[in-house]
């Protein structure tokens, strides 16, 4: 048997976003493994055993998927979004690197996906159409100043910004300081976009200046972009266009 | 009649890459508009009509589509990777903006697409796994010395770095210019990722420390990502691992 490990992303949500590659894999998989409500997206049938398990034991989960393709399994790590982008990916590879010798020899690869952030600004118009910058806002795995140092440079460097993981239950107040540490940093009313689930049925798409956003307009299923200085407002019937030039003038 | 205007991502290359939305849409499509390469991965069929165009006229470009859509046509504009990322979304609505004010009622979607620095990261391993920054190195449509700014600032604040357009026939200065700007900025071996058309049969991934990098490593197809003071690189058989950690110790 010849085992291989598939880390993928199944994207924000809406199954017409799941590309191809990624299907092709589920399909072929022995072994599907993940977050529960990740793994609730993958279609039960007969062959296919799924593996769910809880939020923050992702190395545990990344030894196991290793362990089972080492075996001669055909295993498919899924996140939502993009596997890449602040999800399992990385987490694998930690998991590999202190692992054995074994492991390096596997066939890993990683099949992108629709990360949150591009779904998001797909259904606000355009906010990253110039330079940006995508921050955790999650204080779990890094120093809460080096958050805050990154978004004063960011703001200093008039990058749009995506934020992932803005708010969660167990972190209510981080979110909270990194709007006043926006505030005095870019001081204006630049577009803040709260996209909530998006391209589920359960999707809200808000748009509010700087000035007027509020730590509770976000939950652990909202990603939050922020327009650079130059980012645009179009009004209109249906809710407004976000987008952020291509150009700056000299 | 009642038309509509699809801004859609068709992913690096691979056609496993595009996603079934973008797909069902360009299967409705009386129009599709774009940069003539990208016009090229379309396939030919009774009722469509191809409209490719040279780089550089973007507005005339989503003007055209525009004024299609407005006359009841199904077009969709398309783009390689993502279309929200230094691609048309952002052309659609400078567009809009400043158009007749029957444009804003149009039905107007953007169908998010695989961008190429996630592409890229996929086949190099993980290294936008922690928070990263995306710059279009191109100063065609915006000043070199806001380009170096962001370079400064982005390594100041110790992102990963994925660059869009490095180098082009017209522009064969500004990457080295980028290149010393980085190790004056970094001072140290961060690994490269040169990632040359990715996901097609031309793909080539080649990963050296900053110091090694040089100019013509680069071209109009070559994604370039810089990882972050943490990135780790695994050696094996079979080209090496690049990831950044999710983790940053206190």
């Amino acid at each position: 048997m010849s085992g291989w490990l598939a880390i993928a992303g199944l994207g924000p949500g809406d199954e017409a976003l799941i590309t191809p590659e990624v299907t092709e894999a589920l399909a072929k998989a022995t072994d599907v493994v993940g977050y529960i409500p990740y793994v609730a997206r993958v279609a039960e049938r007969p062959g296919l055993t799924l593996h769910a398990s809880d939020n923050r034991v992702e190395i545990d989960r990344s030894r196991h998927a290793l362990e089972m393709a080492e075996a001669g399994r055909r295993v498919v790590v899924v996140s939502s979004g993009d596997p890449g982008v602040f999800a399992m990916a990385a987490a694998i590879f930690e998991a590999v690197e202190v692992g054995p010798a074994a492991w390096r020899a596997l066939d890993i690869r990683v099949l992108p996906g629709i990360t949150a952030m591009l779904a998001a600004a797909a259904r606000a118009g355009a906010p990253l159409g110039h330079d940006f910058c995508a921050i955790n806002l999650s204080d779990n795995l890094k120093p809460w100043d080096l958050i805050e140092r990154r978004l004063r440079l960011a703001a200093e460097a008039d990058f749009a910004m995506a934020f992932y993981n803005p708010r969660s239950k167990s972190r209510p107040e981080g979110f909270a300081k990194a709007l006043d540490t926006l505030r005095q940093a870019c001081g204006d009313a630049r577009p803040v976009i709260f996209a909530r689930a998006v391209t589920t049925p359960e999707e809200e798409i808000r748009v509010v200046p700087l000035t007027e956003a509020r730590p509770e307009m976000a939950d652990m299923r909202t990603m939050v972009i922020v327009g650079s200085s130059r980012t645009r407002i179009i009004t209109r019937d249906g809710g407004p266009i976000v987008y952020t030039p291509r150009s700056v003038p000299a």
